[in-house]
């Protein structure tokens, strides 16, 4: 086995309710809770590598799914690995490429053996398996690799959720086993962290969580959630894992979420969180303020010559207007989906940043009623 | 008469042959020979003025015709000019959109008092006339404001080239009167410039240009050229306009070119340029180097990780293979776009610079037999 690639110290904080962190990885610290913004195929969407370090950015998220289709792993191991391929000196986690398989809407069937499916780019035929999501991770050389998951749709029958956790967790000691048995490609550890699966039951989450914690990954991921059930089922679901799952190491829920469920969900004690919605939405023309989110092509920002929040420093924000970023959109220029994306992610860090704060302070709860406060004047949040 | 805006300084060189130069503007100064990048909406695309500054632009040209459509003079106003607007505090030079409407496959005539045309937008109908061209560019607060002309198809004939031009000279009295009897709404002076027309037949251009001479115009640009002319044709008339033209007064070819055309119009006495051929080339996904064009799109990129140019310190050279930036390409990652804008504009300006240099030493024409040296490489130009 190598050497463990990352460490987790916690700072402030328990099992449950808000916690401070510090992760350490071989391409940097991580500051938790933190945000990781979605470089789907190796880049962050309208951002260079640079303008991505300026929102704030400690970790990028990458997709094990689009990498392997393109530009493919051969091209990664000559490149050197993503890191040095798309020019980011920084944290690279990438998922295994189960989540994008599951929602394909081509042909994939779920084996034993793995998952087969088309390739959405051009009808290819492909298995992903434990064991070769391991060693495209390899390729990739991200800092922290997925398991292989199966993600169940929402709603999942008992009887459904049942057997696919099983599946999971049979599939997590091989992608484990294979972990141990490969090494890293370029000179430094890699980690790899389990995936709680089991729906919206209870009793499957807990028994997954007993389940990763007896094969010792160094962090642990909450996944299958926000994939359409209530979102109070959703929190009470992430609140009740969060407690069980051990406290000295990182907790990862996936693909969440909209503002107001990161605060809940790092109430609940969770360390990282990636999501497309601030850099999506940034390009539908949502961007984010402190007081809401604001539909920045609407006709009433024609004359609005405020910056998108008042209150951030970001180069959107210091250079320009609501009326500028707004005939952007209305005349189909890039810059436009640069200078909201650039503002969105530059809101999610420092949201971070203030929850992290506000736990070093000791004044969670107070931080969390303000923000409440001002982020209910939202009226047209996307 | 408002104080003059522009004035020039010729450094080095005489009536014909390569000269230096130094504009100054309300805005600062600019090296000449200086080409101007094209930010049609009031973006070059796919940058930020930020990045257009790292590029090494001194002075930016934008379109009166897109602008007084979108967003439109009211919101221009509003905002305090397109430099407040766009936040671009370098200098700006505004076309007259007169060879945008007549680029316009919809609806335009031509009549005495101006043009006549439906907006490519919505289809709505609209005047331009030589006064209300320069209004509109008092609105965008443009440093050089350009008068409205008829630019001729080519080819055209004699005939018609006449009659075109005897329209242009009188719209050019009328804009040069408007000018005079207007102020500019923000705070510093802007200058005219006027346009030699005459097709490719030297006598109209000789007689535009001492028409245009009569009415004392700081600065004099070259235009109905590069639309579909022979090479030779197009240069022999710039050669032969340039010399005739004031020596001690800025002289502008209008949307040319490509690297070999800026050289060959430097070496018959040009100042300034214009062309969209950098920015526009570069979203097609070709890339200038000092050796020629390569389309970066070619499959033969897929693991050259070398940067697009050895010789380059840009953004894009420095941190960037060509096998990447193929990825971002091949992938339809804005990232790409913005690489390949950042680089081809970087070159541009730099290949502008290096024939300042060879100027100022006096060895101009040594410089240039070495660019072709190298540049004959090309094989791939677009």
């Amino acid at each position: 086995m190598t050497e463990p690639g990352i460490t987790f110290e916690l700072k402030r904080g328990s099992a449950s309710g808000p916690r401070l962190g510090l992760l350490r990885t071989p391409h940097g610290e991580v500051q938790t809770p933190a945000f990781m913004p979605v470089g789907t195929q190796g880049t962050v969407k309208a951002l260079s590598p640079d303008d991505l370090t300026r929102t704030g950015t400690q970790i990028m998220l990458s997709n094990a799914y689009h990498l392997y289709l393109r530009p493919g792993t051969e091209i990664l191991e000559k490149a050197g690995g993503l890191h040095r391929f798309a020019s980011w000196q920084k944290p690279i986690l990438t998922d295994s490429g189960g989540f994008q398989v599951f929602s394909l809407s081509q042909y994939r069937k779920i084996r034993e053996d793995g998952v087969h499916f088309r390739s959405h780019l051009d009808g290819s035929l492909h298995v992903f398996t434990p064991e070769n999501v391991v060693d495209i991770q390899r390729s990739i050389g991200s800092d922290i690799m997925m398991v292989l998951d199966e993600c169940p749709p929402y709603p999942s029958t008992y009887e459904y959720a049942r057997k696919s956790l099983d599946l999971t967790h049979r599939w997590a000691e091989r992608a484990r086993a294979r972990f141990a048995a490969t090494e890293p490609l370029y000179g430094y550890p890699q980690s790899l962290f389990g995936i709680v699966q089991g729906s919206v039951y209870a009793d499957l989450r807990e028994e997954s969580v007993r389940f990763l914690i007896d094969l010792e990954f160094p962090g642990y991921a909450i996944g299958g959630l926000s994939v359409g059930e209530p979102k109070e089922e959703m929190l009470k679901i992430v609140r009740l894992t969060a407690q069980m799952l051990p406290k000295a190491k990182p907790r990862y829920l996936m693909g969440v979420g909209k503002p107001e469920d990161l605060v809940e969900a790092v109430s609940s004690g969770i360390d990282l969180f990636d999501c497309v919605i601030p850099t999506r939405n940034a390009r539908n023309g949502t961007v984010f303020t402190s007081e809401g989110a604001l539909v920045i092509k609407n006709a009433r920002f024609k004359e609005d010559f405020r910056p998108i929040d008042e209150t951030c420093n970001c180069y959107a924000c210091t250079n320009f207007s609501r009326a500028y970023i707004r005939h952007l959109f209305q005349a189909g220029e890039i810059l436009g989906l640069h200078l909201a994306t650039l503002h969105n992610l530059t809101f999610y860090h420092r949201l971070m940043s203030e929850m992290r704060s506000a736990i070093s302070a000791g004044r969670f709860d107070e931080w969390k009623a303000l923000f409440y406060e001002r982020y209910a004047r939202d009226r047209e949040a996307a």
